[in-house]
């Protein structure tokens, strides 16, 4: 469970959007942010999603250990870097897969707030 | 909802079971660990269940700052000191809230999985 989640940071880091959905059931959900009112469901939906956090450089810092479960579950505590058009930002996220028999992702749900969202000076790293 | 967990650290880390235990709605569940195949439900039980916490002398250390939603949760990521007979032991911990209308507590999660368990020296700060 936890190899998913190190995939998913070195998919995303690396801008392999590829690696990243390949990590996925064909029909996953991904909520981000959870509560925002908006689910993506689906490979293509999922694909579109990386392909924008890619566009944005999207950069992931693991801020603590990832956390497993007893169950098809993990969760991770980070910090995603973007470049946005007005610089760059900081949000500080918790991130939790459920997995498939498969150890697939069936679902992924982000916790973040407005308030989790800081300025971030020059340029995501790539 | 960052300052319901705030309180549920403080009165764990003070030993005052009822503080904590005032955070949650009559029905709520506990799912601790996730996957672990016992759900604690209903105010007794989750009374028991902080009141077992208290006495291995629980004590939450955050590792990285609260994060919310944009909806009725919130998550934190910590390490958790509890005496044992054996001495102290350290478990990583990634726990999820969800908040009824009321703001309390109706489902509390908590990720871990059996190596998230560490022996820790001495005993558990409190």
């Amino acid at each position: 469970m936890r190899s998913v989640l190190e995939r998913m940071i070195e998919g995303l880091n690396a801008g392999d959007v590829q690696k990243v959905v390949a990590l996925y059931a064909d029909d996953a959900t991904i909520e981000d942010p959870v509560g925002g009112g908006m689910v993506v469901r689906g490979r293509d939906a999922i694909t579109a999603f990386y392909d924008k956090a890619v566009a944005m450089r999207a950069h992931i810092e693991l801020v603590a250990p990832i956390r497993a479960s007893h169950g098809n579950a993990a969760a991770m505590a980070f910090d995603v870097l973007a470049d946005t058009p007005d610089g760059g930002i900081r949000i500080a996220v918790i991130e939790v897969i459920e997995l498939d028999d498969a150890l697939k992702i069936r679902a992924m749900r982000a916790y973040w707030a407005p308030d989790d969202v800081s300025p971030a000076a020059g340029n995501a790293p790539h």
